[in-house]
Protein backbone atom coordinates (compact mmCIF):
# COMPACT_ATOMS: atom_id res chain seq x y z
CA UNK A 1 0.00 0.00 0.00
CA UNK A 2 1.29 3.27 -0.98
CA UNK A 3 0.46 6.01 1.31
CA UNK A 4 -0.03 9.37 0.15
CA UNK A 5 -0.66 12.12 2.72
CA UNK A 6 -4.65 12.72 2.41
CA UNK A 7 -4.69 16.33 4.29
CA UNK A 8 -7.25 16.29 7.45
CA UNK A 9 -7.01 12.81 6.75
CA UNK A 10 -8.12 12.38 11.24
CA UNK A 11 -11.00 15.31 10.97
CA UNK A 12 -12.74 12.87 7.45
CA UNK A 13 -12.06 9.99 9.91
CA UNK A 14 -14.27 11.38 12.86
CA UNK A 15 -16.60 12.66 10.74
CA UNK A 16 -17.31 9.92 8.53
CA UNK A 17 -20.36 8.10 9.35
CA UNK A 18 -18.94 4.78 8.79
CA UNK A 19 -15.98 4.87 10.97
CA UNK A 20 -15.75 3.14 14.15
CA UNK A 21 -13.25 4.87 16.77
CA UNK A 22 -12.97 2.60 19.24
CA UNK A 23 -13.66 -1.11 18.36
CA UNK A 24 -12.16 -2.27 20.91
CA UNK A 25 -15.35 -1.97 22.92
CA UNK A 26 -17.85 -3.22 20.65
CA UNK A 27 -15.57 -6.54 21.19
CA UNK A 28 -17.97 -9.14 21.89
CA UNK A 29 -21.16 -7.56 20.66
CA UNK A 30 -20.71 -6.40 17.39
CA UNK A 31 -23.97 -8.32 16.32
CA UNK A 32 -25.62 -6.04 18.90
CA UNK A 33 -23.82 -2.50 17.52
CA UNK A 34 -25.40 -3.85 14.22
CA UNK A 35 -28.65 -4.60 15.81
CA UNK A 36 -29.43 -7.41 13.71
CA UNK A 37 -27.93 -11.18 13.50
CA UNK A 38 -26.65 -11.64 10.05
CA UNK A 39 -22.90 -12.88 9.67
CA UNK A 40 -20.19 -10.60 10.47
CA UNK A 41 -17.36 -10.30 7.37
CA UNK A 42 -14.39 -8.51 7.93
CA UNK A 43 -11.13 -7.75 5.36
CA UNK A 44 -8.17 -7.31 7.22
CA UNK A 45 -6.14 -4.27 5.33
CA UNK A 46 -9.12 -2.90 2.98
CA UNK A 47 -6.77 -0.25 1.69
CA UNK A 48 -8.84 2.51 -0.10
CA UNK A 49 -11.87 -0.01 0.55
CA UNK A 50 -13.50 -0.62 -2.87
CA UNK A 51 -13.56 -4.28 -2.22
CA UNK A 52 -15.48 -3.97 1.08
CA UNK A 53 -17.60 -0.92 0.00
CA UNK A 54 -19.06 -2.71 -2.87
CA UNK A 55 -19.69 -5.98 -0.83
CA UNK A 56 -22.03 -3.84 1.79
CA UNK A 57 -23.70 -2.49 -1.62
CA UNK A 58 -24.86 -5.97 -2.97
CA UNK A 59 -25.21 -7.56 0.14
CA UNK A 60 -27.36 -5.88 2.58
CA UNK A 61 -28.15 -9.62 4.71
CA UNK A 62 -23.86 -9.25 5.64
CA UNK A 63 -22.44 -6.84 7.72
CA UNK A 64 -18.74 -6.15 6.79
CA UNK A 65 -16.16 -4.57 8.21
CA UNK A 66 -13.18 -3.06 6.73
CA UNK A 67 -9.83 -3.04 8.65
CA UNK A 68 -6.78 -0.94 7.73
CA UNK A 69 -3.88 0.54 9.93
CA UNK A 70 -2.93 4.03 7.83
CA UNK A 71 -5.37 7.25 8.94
CA UNK A 72 -4.72 8.54 5.23
CA UNK A 73 -5.73 5.32 3.60
CA UNK A 74 -9.09 5.10 5.74
CA UNK A 75 -9.92 8.61 4.82
CA UNK A 76 -10.12 7.84 1.44
CA UNK A 77 -12.59 5.05 2.02
CA UNK A 78 -14.31 7.44 3.81
CA UNK A 79 -15.06 9.75 1.44
CA UNK A 80 -16.03 7.12 -0.87
CA UNK A 81 -19.28 6.07 0.79
CA UNK A 82 -22.04 7.99 -0.26
CA UNK A 83 -24.84 5.46 -0.16
CA UNK A 84 -26.76 4.88 3.01
CA UNK A 85 -25.01 1.70 4.36
CA UNK A 86 -26.28 -0.08 7.93
CA UNK A 87 -24.44 -2.83 7.26
CA UNK A 88 -20.26 -1.20 6.66
CA UNK A 89 -18.29 -0.04 9.18
CA UNK A 90 -14.90 0.88 8.82
CA UNK A 91 -12.19 0.53 11.56
CA UNK A 92 -8.37 1.64 12.40
CA UNK A 93 -6.48 -1.35 13.70
CA UNK A 94 -3.70 -3.58 13.38
CA UNK A 95 -3.87 -7.26 12.95
CA UNK A 96 -1.52 -8.34 15.33
CA UNK A 97 -4.27 -7.22 18.08
CA UNK A 98 -7.64 -8.49 16.02
CA UNK A 99 -8.56 -10.26 19.35
CA UNK A 100 -8.72 -7.40 21.03
CA UNK A 101 -11.01 -6.43 18.66
CA UNK A 102 -13.09 -9.66 18.02
CA UNK A 103 -14.61 -12.37 20.32
CA UNK A 104 -15.98 -15.25 18.13
CA UNK A 105 -18.23 -13.18 16.35
CA UNK A 106 -16.65 -13.70 12.60
CA UNK A 107 -18.28 -15.61 9.73
CA UNK A 108 -15.43 -14.73 6.59
CA UNK A 109 -12.09 -12.87 6.24
CA UNK A 110 -10.79 -11.67 3.00
CA UNK A 111 -6.96 -11.15 2.69
CA UNK A 112 -6.66 -9.17 -0.53
CA UNK A 113 -3.51 -8.49 -1.88
CA UNK A 114 -1.56 -8.46 1.82
CA UNK A 115 1.84 -7.62 2.12
CA UNK A 116 3.68 -10.01 0.85
CA UNK A 117 7.27 -9.79 3.31
CA UNK A 118 9.09 -11.30 0.94
CA UNK A 119 12.22 -12.54 3.09
CA UNK A 120 12.15 -15.64 4.51
CA UNK A 121 12.97 -14.41 8.06
CA UNK A 122 9.89 -12.29 7.88
CA UNK A 123 7.29 -14.97 7.09
CA UNK A 124 5.39 -14.65 10.17
CA UNK A 125 4.78 -11.44 9.41
CA UNK A 126 2.55 -12.49 6.45
CA UNK A 127 -1.58 -12.44 7.53
CA UNK A 128 -1.38 -15.99 6.25
CA UNK A 129 1.31 -17.09 8.83
CA UNK A 130 0.44 -19.54 12.14
CA UNK A 131 0.78 -16.81 13.88
CA UNK A 132 -2.49 -14.88 12.46
CA UNK A 133 -4.29 -17.86 11.88
CA UNK A 134 -4.24 -18.69 15.84
CA UNK A 135 -5.37 -15.28 16.23
CA UNK A 136 -8.63 -15.50 13.60
CA UNK A 137 -9.07 -19.08 15.60
CA UNK A 138 -10.22 -16.58 18.90
CA UNK A 139 -12.30 -14.45 16.46
CA UNK A 140 -14.31 -16.79 14.21
CA UNK A 141 -17.63 -18.54 15.06
CA UNK A 142 -18.69 -21.36 12.95
CA UNK A 143 -16.88 -23.20 10.35
CA UNK A 144 -13.80 -20.66 9.48
CA UNK A 145 -13.53 -19.07 6.12
CA UNK A 146 -10.63 -17.43 4.41
CA UNK A 147 -10.74 -16.13 1.24
CA UNK A 148 -7.21 -14.75 -0.05
CA UNK A 149 -6.18 -12.56 -3.67
CA UNK A 150 -2.82 -12.02 -4.73
CA UNK A 151 -1.18 -10.97 -6.94
CA UNK A 152 2.05 -12.78 -5.40
CA UNK A 153 3.00 -16.26 -6.06
CA UNK A 154 5.59 -16.53 -3.33
CA UNK A 155 2.95 -15.29 -0.99
CA UNK A 156 0.24 -17.47 -2.52
CA UNK A 157 2.29 -21.02 -2.19
CA UNK A 158 3.47 -19.81 1.47
CA UNK A 159 -0.68 -19.56 2.48
CA UNK A 160 -1.62 -22.63 0.57
CA UNK A 161 1.02 -24.96 2.51
CA UNK A 162 -0.08 -22.66 5.49
CA UNK A 163 -3.85 -22.84 4.92
CA UNK A 164 -3.38 -27.23 4.70
CA UNK A 165 -0.89 -27.82 7.85
CA UNK A 166 -3.08 -25.35 10.13
CA UNK A 167 -5.85 -27.70 9.04
CA UNK A 168 -7.67 -25.60 6.77
CA UNK A 169 -9.32 -27.88 3.75
CA UNK A 170 -8.83 -25.90 0.16
CA UNK A 171 -12.02 -25.50 -1.31
CA UNK A 172 -11.11 -23.60 -4.25
CA UNK A 173 -8.07 -22.48 -6.00
CA UNK A 174 -7.41 -20.07 -9.32
CA UNK A 175 -3.94 -19.09 -10.02
CA UNK A 176 -5.81 -16.49 -12.76
CA UNK A 177 -9.26 -16.02 -11.40
CA UNK A 178 -9.91 -12.70 -13.94
CA UNK A 179 -9.74 -15.69 -16.33
CA UNK A 180 -12.41 -18.03 -14.82
CA UNK A 181 -14.78 -15.39 -13.98
CA UNK A 182 -15.66 -11.60 -14.10
CA UNK A 183 -16.06 -11.35 -10.32
CA UNK A 184 -18.94 -9.19 -9.07
CA UNK A 185 -16.56 -7.12 -6.74
CA UNK A 186 -13.03 -6.48 -7.24
CA UNK A 187 -10.27 -4.45 -5.45
CA UNK A 188 -8.38 -1.78 -6.39
CA UNK A 189 -5.22 -4.02 -7.38
CA UNK A 190 -7.20 -6.33 -8.86
CA UNK A 191 -8.10 -3.69 -11.25
CA UNK A 192 -5.18 -2.55 -11.75
CA UNK A 193 -3.15 -6.07 -12.43
CA UNK A 194 -6.51 -7.51 -14.21
CA UNK A 195 -5.92 -4.56 -16.70
CA UNK A 196 -2.21 -5.26 -17.28
CA UNK A 197 -3.19 -8.53 -18.03
CA UNK A 198 -1.06 -9.76 -14.35
CA UNK A 199 -2.97 -13.10 -13.46
CA UNK A 200 -4.32 -13.13 -9.87
CA UNK A 201 -4.30 -15.39 -7.68
CA UNK A 202 -6.97 -17.11 -5.40
CA UNK A 203 -7.74 -19.61 -2.83
CA UNK A 204 -10.89 -20.09 -0.96
CA UNK A 205 -9.99 -21.73 2.30
CA UNK A 206 -12.51 -23.20 5.22
CA UNK A 207 -11.97 -25.34 8.65
CA UNK A 208 -15.04 -26.72 10.12
CA UNK A 209 -15.94 -26.06 13.62
CA UNK A 210 -16.25 -29.52 15.07
CA UNK B 1 2.27 -40.14 -24.03
CA UNK B 2 2.77 -40.31 -27.58
CA UNK B 3 3.17 -43.62 -28.51
CA UNK B 4 5.64 -45.21 -30.98
CA UNK B 5 5.99 -49.00 -31.59
CA UNK B 6 8.64 -50.86 -30.67
CA UNK B 7 9.31 -53.86 -32.62
CA UNK B 8 8.82 -56.75 -30.75
CA UNK B 9 7.95 -54.82 -28.10
CA UNK B 10 6.27 -58.06 -25.58
CA UNK B 11 9.43 -60.26 -26.01
CA UNK B 12 11.86 -57.41 -24.64
CA UNK B 13 9.68 -57.17 -22.07
CA UNK B 14 9.76 -60.15 -21.15
CA UNK B 15 13.26 -60.80 -21.19
CA UNK B 16 13.83 -57.98 -19.26
CA UNK B 17 15.13 -58.87 -15.96
CA UNK B 18 13.13 -56.14 -14.17
CA UNK B 19 9.77 -57.08 -15.40
CA UNK B 20 7.54 -58.89 -13.20
CA UNK B 21 4.90 -60.69 -15.49
CA UNK B 22 2.09 -61.09 -13.07
CA UNK B 23 2.44 -58.76 -10.00
CA UNK B 24 -1.13 -59.74 -9.12
CA UNK B 25 1.00 -62.72 -8.03
CA UNK B 26 2.90 -60.52 -5.50
CA UNK B 27 -0.02 -58.68 -3.90
CA UNK B 28 0.80 -58.45 0.07
CA UNK B 29 4.22 -59.89 -0.29
CA UNK B 30 6.21 -57.45 -2.50
CA UNK B 31 8.46 -57.06 0.73
CA UNK B 32 9.21 -60.30 0.63
CA UNK B 33 9.87 -60.36 -3.09
CA UNK B 34 11.99 -58.03 -2.95
CA UNK B 35 13.81 -59.99 0.09
CA UNK B 36 13.61 -56.90 2.19
CA UNK B 37 11.84 -54.38 4.56
CA UNK B 38 12.74 -51.36 2.99
CA UNK B 39 9.85 -49.09 1.73
CA UNK B 40 8.37 -49.25 -1.43
CA UNK B 41 7.73 -46.28 -3.61
CA UNK B 42 5.86 -46.71 -6.74
CA UNK B 43 5.00 -44.24 -10.10
CA UNK B 44 1.59 -44.24 -11.93
CA UNK B 45 2.35 -43.82 -15.36
CA UNK B 46 6.27 -44.13 -15.10
CA UNK B 47 6.57 -43.21 -19.20
CA UNK B 48 9.63 -44.49 -20.25
CA UNK B 49 11.08 -45.31 -16.98
CA UNK B 50 13.98 -42.52 -16.17
CA UNK B 51 12.67 -41.19 -12.92
CA UNK B 52 11.67 -44.51 -11.70
CA UNK B 53 14.89 -46.24 -12.46
CA UNK B 54 17.70 -43.12 -11.82
CA UNK B 55 15.87 -43.18 -8.58
CA UNK B 56 16.37 -46.63 -8.12
CA UNK B 57 20.03 -46.02 -8.95
CA UNK B 58 20.51 -43.06 -6.25
CA UNK B 59 18.53 -45.18 -3.29
CA UNK B 60 19.29 -48.55 -3.00
CA UNK B 61 17.23 -48.58 0.45
CA UNK B 62 14.04 -47.96 -1.45
CA UNK B 63 12.52 -50.32 -3.85
CA UNK B 64 10.50 -48.89 -6.83
CA UNK B 65 8.22 -50.44 -8.71
CA UNK B 66 7.81 -48.11 -12.04
CA UNK B 67 4.12 -49.05 -13.24
CA UNK B 68 2.60 -48.33 -16.79
CA UNK B 69 0.28 -49.35 -18.83
CA UNK B 70 1.41 -49.64 -22.75
CA UNK B 71 3.83 -52.12 -23.74
CA UNK B 72 5.90 -49.95 -26.20
CA UNK B 73 7.04 -47.78 -23.24
CA UNK B 74 7.52 -50.55 -20.90
CA UNK B 75 9.71 -51.97 -23.11
CA UNK B 76 11.75 -48.84 -24.02
CA UNK B 77 12.12 -48.64 -20.11
CA UNK B 78 13.53 -51.93 -20.00
CA UNK B 79 15.90 -51.50 -22.17
CA UNK B 80 17.45 -48.64 -20.68
CA UNK B 81 18.41 -50.84 -17.56
CA UNK B 82 21.56 -51.56 -17.60
CA UNK B 83 22.55 -51.67 -13.92
CA UNK B 84 22.04 -54.35 -11.48
CA UNK B 85 19.52 -52.94 -9.47
CA UNK B 86 17.50 -55.39 -7.51
CA UNK B 87 15.42 -52.64 -5.60
CA UNK B 88 13.64 -51.93 -9.16
CA UNK B 89 11.17 -53.93 -11.02
CA UNK B 90 8.62 -52.96 -14.10
CA UNK B 91 4.96 -53.64 -14.13
CA UNK B 92 2.10 -53.37 -16.50
CA UNK B 93 -0.93 -52.50 -15.15
CA UNK B 94 -3.67 -49.96 -15.30
CA UNK B 95 -4.46 -47.54 -12.65
CA UNK B 96 -7.66 -48.74 -12.49
CA UNK B 97 -6.53 -51.75 -10.75
CA UNK B 98 -3.70 -50.31 -8.36
CA UNK B 99 -5.49 -52.50 -5.74
CA UNK B 100 -5.52 -55.76 -7.06
CA UNK B 101 -1.40 -55.29 -6.96
CA UNK B 102 -0.69 -54.17 -3.67
CA UNK B 103 -2.21 -53.94 -0.05
CA UNK B 104 -1.16 -51.48 2.43
CA UNK B 105 2.21 -51.98 1.36
CA UNK B 106 3.24 -48.98 -0.56
CA UNK B 107 4.91 -45.66 1.18
CA UNK B 108 5.27 -43.31 -1.51
CA UNK B 109 2.85 -42.76 -4.88
CA UNK B 110 4.32 -40.53 -7.82
CA UNK B 111 2.06 -38.80 -10.78
CA UNK B 112 4.53 -37.33 -12.82
CA UNK B 113 2.99 -36.00 -15.85
CA UNK B 114 -0.24 -37.89 -15.57
CA UNK B 115 -2.76 -37.38 -18.30
CA UNK B 116 -5.03 -33.95 -17.07
CA UNK B 117 -8.26 -35.61 -18.92
CA UNK B 118 -9.29 -31.80 -19.75
CA UNK B 119 -12.68 -32.20 -19.92
CA UNK B 120 -14.50 -31.63 -17.06
CA UNK B 121 -16.89 -34.40 -17.27
CA UNK B 122 -13.76 -36.61 -17.00
CA UNK B 123 -12.18 -35.33 -14.08
CA UNK B 124 -12.66 -38.18 -12.23
CA UNK B 125 -10.65 -40.38 -14.58
CA UNK B 126 -7.45 -37.77 -13.36
CA UNK B 127 -5.12 -39.85 -11.07
CA UNK B 128 -5.78 -37.25 -8.34
CA UNK B 129 -9.86 -37.65 -8.02
CA UNK B 130 -11.24 -39.16 -5.20
CA UNK B 131 -12.05 -42.11 -7.28
CA UNK B 132 -8.11 -42.86 -7.22
CA UNK B 133 -7.27 -41.73 -3.78
CA UNK B 134 -9.88 -44.12 -2.41
CA UNK B 135 -8.02 -46.95 -4.21
CA UNK B 136 -4.52 -45.65 -2.85
CA UNK B 137 -6.29 -45.59 0.51
CA UNK B 138 -5.79 -49.78 0.26
CA UNK B 139 -2.17 -49.58 -0.62
CA UNK B 140 -0.99 -47.36 1.70
CA UNK B 141 1.11 -48.60 4.58
CA UNK B 142 1.61 -45.80 7.19
CA UNK B 143 1.35 -42.07 6.50
CA UNK B 144 0.45 -41.62 2.97
CA UNK B 145 2.84 -39.55 0.63
CA UNK B 146 1.78 -38.24 -3.10
CA UNK B 147 4.44 -36.48 -5.14
CA UNK B 148 2.97 -34.95 -7.90
CA UNK B 149 4.62 -33.10 -11.11
CA UNK B 150 2.86 -31.43 -13.91
CA UNK B 151 3.21 -29.36 -16.53
CA UNK B 152 -0.92 -28.54 -16.98
CA UNK B 153 -2.04 -25.85 -14.83
CA UNK B 154 -5.37 -26.92 -14.60
CA UNK B 155 -4.79 -30.18 -13.58
CA UNK B 156 -2.70 -28.71 -10.77
CA UNK B 157 -5.34 -27.10 -9.57
CA UNK B 158 -7.42 -29.52 -9.71
CA UNK B 159 -5.27 -31.82 -7.72
CA UNK B 160 -4.59 -28.99 -4.72
CA UNK B 161 -8.19 -29.17 -4.04
CA UNK B 162 -8.70 -32.96 -4.37
CA UNK B 163 -5.92 -33.61 -2.42
CA UNK B 164 -7.01 -31.10 0.67
CA UNK B 165 -10.85 -32.17 0.07
CA UNK B 166 -9.51 -35.89 0.99
CA UNK B 167 -7.91 -34.94 3.97
CA UNK B 168 -4.67 -34.68 2.99
CA UNK B 169 -1.86 -32.13 4.23
CA UNK B 170 -0.18 -29.86 1.23
CA UNK B 171 3.74 -29.75 2.98
CA UNK B 172 5.44 -27.76 -0.27
CA UNK B 173 3.82 -26.67 -3.61
CA UNK B 174 5.72 -25.02 -6.22
CA UNK B 175 5.14 -23.19 -9.14
CA UNK B 176 8.15 -23.39 -10.71
CA UNK B 177 10.20 -26.22 -9.74
CA UNK B 178 12.99 -25.77 -11.28
CA UNK B 179 13.66 -22.15 -10.72
CA UNK B 180 13.80 -23.19 -6.85
CA UNK B 181 16.21 -25.92 -7.54
CA UNK B 182 17.83 -28.10 -9.64
CA UNK B 183 16.16 -31.96 -8.86
CA UNK B 184 18.63 -34.80 -8.59
CA UNK B 185 16.52 -36.79 -10.20
CA UNK B 186 13.98 -35.59 -13.63
CA UNK B 187 11.53 -37.51 -15.71
CA UNK B 188 11.65 -37.02 -19.36
CA UNK B 189 8.79 -34.59 -19.25
CA UNK B 190 10.60 -32.68 -17.07
CA UNK B 191 13.78 -32.23 -18.73
CA UNK B 192 11.69 -31.29 -21.94
CA UNK B 193 9.75 -28.33 -20.58
CA UNK B 194 12.41 -27.38 -18.60
CA UNK B 195 14.93 -26.93 -21.35
CA UNK B 196 11.96 -24.46 -23.08
CA UNK B 197 11.95 -22.90 -20.01
CA UNK B 198 8.03 -24.30 -18.86
CA UNK B 199 7.32 -24.17 -15.36
CA UNK B 200 6.96 -27.65 -13.64
CA UNK B 201 4.06 -27.36 -11.04
CA UNK B 202 4.90 -29.57 -8.14
CA UNK B 203 3.16 -30.84 -4.89
CA UNK B 204 4.17 -32.46 -1.99
CA UNK B 205 0.83 -33.97 -0.10
CA UNK B 206 0.76 -36.21 2.79
CA UNK B 207 -1.68 -37.73 5.25
CA UNK B 208 -1.25 -39.32 8.48
CA UNK B 209 -2.14 -42.81 9.05
CA UNK B 210 -4.01 -42.07 12.14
Amino acid sequence: MRLKNVKGANEIIVKGKYYVDNPIEHKGSWNKYFNNDNPIYIEIGMGKGDFIINNAIRYPDINFIGIEKYDSVIAKACLKVEEELPNLRLVRGDAYEIEKMFDHEISHIYLNFSDPWPKKRHHLRRLSSPIFLEKYDSIFVGDKVIEMRTDNAPLYQYSLVSFSEYGYTLKRVSFDLHKEEIPEVTTEYEDKFSKDDLPIYYVLAEKDCH
